[in-house]
């Protein structure tokens, strides 16, 4: 390939060539279609649901926020922030400054225009320039409220109120209780603020991240971060179901995308959930954060009788013990020699919303991959993500149900954990927390 | 979507569904092409370069492994082991199933046939299962054997030889020496073994990971693993330069496929290089792995002019500073007011070719980001991979100067190190490392 080839072929959304770079303006990036112009040919990718995903924005403002039931991307940078300021002025700047930046890179764009070179070369840039010439990538940027932001809960009744939030905070928005068997490091849990980035590149996840969490600096200050590698979950009927590193099918029965109802009544905060001081968060959404490694080594020695017998799928085709196809619904009832085919321990039963009085949720995790532990094995396991109207009634008795009768519990720990608040989607100009700053 | 649908539409090569998991015998996958059968239709997939990568088959046997040359994968999931037995046979065994389970995996199938669910519902399962369903994505696994492996070195003349290789050390297989700076984790370093697993689905390349270090219980265990997300070189043509964590265009200058004479010159172990006991590495290479943390916070708060100063590139376009293009050569010697255009501790000067005698390397590095490092920065940098005919002659001196010059080295610190030799490819039979163990 000639030096002009290898030029002329650059994808184009972001900046790239300095002679481009003042073609970049907000005009030629309208909601949902970007234009690229490389070496005279213009480039315009439309975010419709059919494109390539590669190619593909997600709208970044809408009724709901993107990155919820938008069809899960490949990979995730998740970070939790802690606000290291007082000021509240200060981080209503931060989250202004946010939402504009945020918007741009789901549109494949530099966090300001022209961000990684064109600022003066005596500046440092105010975009770290390593997603510069990638594609949107499907990215999604997703916003939540941790407890702590709100000042006193009843897990910390003692907590300063820094920024005047305390009256606001849904009564649900409160610490998960303590789960048995529940091995939690503080590095990897809570925290004030949380952002999911999902894209089907995992270099523009990390590149929103990273330039957040650098336009954060003296405001917040990362106190974990997670990357995940592939998903374990659809949220869109029109998504294989993936599998997790236990080899099986995850999360057959989720929720998805075209279940409007379903999702008014288990993901969506409604008006009645909160009063007056906390209506902000009416259309939004609790994200329930949780680290869970995976003891794989143990599990990769289990008969897969018994691998199956602890999932109550079978390992092949992810059919429910009993049936045929992965998407039969599983009979809790029938017995074989006396016993139920699927046990009373296993996860499918255990999690399934028939034994929960129908409580459901919208699972979003990723597989992860963290190295090694240090002892030989691989630190691997499940992100697990997932949305819910109220966690306290929904997570919380699933995971109490889990914890103490789930035989899976054997070969999983649950090492991080956290909540936040998510609000509602963003109208045109909107901005990150808005409605829960202006309340 | 049905639930046939959604049976129907999987992928296809790994096994998937039960009953079609007899068809995927040896005879249906011959090297190059694999036929998967899906429902009663027949999916062939050819493995030429032209192919869309997520489906490619790259070859497992041939003259050189793959893996090195091979158009460098968008994913890495590199493991390095100790062996833990003093047994030969035990470590022959091994490597002799690892081979039998590569070459599967990367034609998109399972460890052995069959190997998630068609071996008794009484035994563990020989394959996890987590990428049943995927395709093979490029995948390659590359092998290489490090230093203490072969017993007593010059850095540690009193090691055992524990497998009789002692006599076959090739006299460059050494430890490297300590660079200036250096800040060397013992967990992130060295190790007996090493496999370089890189694909374009990266749950392909960490189950791969995954099955072979499973396979190896009892006989080796995991040293460190280390996750890429990115590749930041290119080995052909045909790719694009992609960008760092500083978010400058690397390598641009690398060696690629299609350079024969350059990669016999610098890349490839020839006759001459070694005596016969060590015969076995001709037409092999070393790797040298170099975990690079970037200490971006601060990077990104230098300047664009300072940022561009280090590198001795522009940030936009990766040419060569007072230069047009990305691969214009860069002009060492002209200067502007009286000092080099290109500062004398640029990057690009102290690693050029021009400036080392003419040494080139191979690079095939990743981007990585692993989580937070606990003081509210992200722990992210550059996974440096190199493969050169002699790492004493090519990295070492290119390391001494860049250790000891480069204004880079404000901004990144060595945490980890190792080196290992890698054979040459595999005839019709053979086993990873048999003419090691066959000299």
């Amino acid at each position: 390939m000639t030096d002009e080839l290898a030029a002329d072929a650059a994808p184009a959304p972001r900046g790239g060539r300095l002679s481009r770079r003042a073609l970049f303006g907000g005009a030629a990036a309208s909601a949902g279609v970007v234009a690229g112009v490389a070496a005279g040919v213009t480039v315009v990718q439309a975010g419709h649901a059919g494109a390539a995903t590669a190619d593909r924005i997600v709208d970044f403002r809408g009724t709901r926020q993107a990155g919820i039931v938008t069809p899960v991307q490949d990979r995730l940078h998740f970070a939790s922030f802690d606000v290291i300021t007082d000021s509240r002025t200060e981080l209503v700047n931060l989250l202004k400054r946010w939402t504009a930046a945020a918007e741009r890179m789901t549109r494949g764009q530099e966090t300001v225009d022209g961000g990684a070179t064109g600022h003066g070369r005596y500046l440092p840039p105010p975009d770290t320039g390593e997603a510069l010439g990638l594609s949107p990538s499907s990215l999604t940027l997703t916003i939540g409220f941790g407890p702590s932001l709100f000042g006193p809960t009843p897990a910390a009744p003692g907590r300063k109120d820094r920024f005047g939030l305390a009256k606001h905070r849904p009564e649900a928005l409160t610490e998960l209780p303590a789960f048995a068997k529940d091995a939690l490091e503080t590095s990897r849990s809570d925290g004030d603020l949380c952002i999911q980035a999902c894209a089907d590149d995992p270099q523009v996840a990390v590149h929103a991240i990273r330039n957040l969490a650098r336009m954060g600096f003296g405001v917040v200050s990362v106190r974990w971060s997670q990357l995940g590698f592939g998903r374990t979950s659809s949220t869109s009927r029109s998504q294989q179901t993936p599998r997790n590193m236990f080899g099986f099918k995850d999360g057959t029965a989720n929720l998805t995308a075209e279940q409007a109802d379903l999702l008014d009544r288990w993901v969506w905060v409604a008006p009645e959930d909160n009063p007056a001081e906390a209506q902000w968060l009416t259309g939004g959404s609790y994200l329930v954060a949780r680290r869970i490694r995976m003891d794989i080594e143990p599990w990769d020695r289990a008969a897969l009788s018994e691998q199956e017998a602890i999932i109550g799928r079978s390992k092949g085709d992810g059919a429910p013990l009993g049936k045929d196809k992965e998407f039969d619904k599983p009979d809790f009832v029938v017995t074989s020699s006396g016993s139920p085919v699927i046990p009373k321990t296993a996860h499918v039963r255990l999690a399934h919303p028939d034994n929960l009085g129908g409580v459901q949720i919208l699972r979003r995790g990723y597989n992860f991959t963290d190295g090694s532990d240090g002892f030989g094995h691989l630190d691997a396991g499940l992100f697990f993500l997932a949305y819910c109207r109220n966690a306290q009634n929904q997570f919380v008795p699933m995971q109490r149900a889990l914890a103490t009768k789930d035989a899976m519990m054997e070969y999983i720990t649950h090492t991080g954990s956290a909540l936040y608040a998510c609000p509602p989607g963003l109208g045109a100009d909107d901005w990150w927390g808005q409605r829960l700053f202006e309340a």
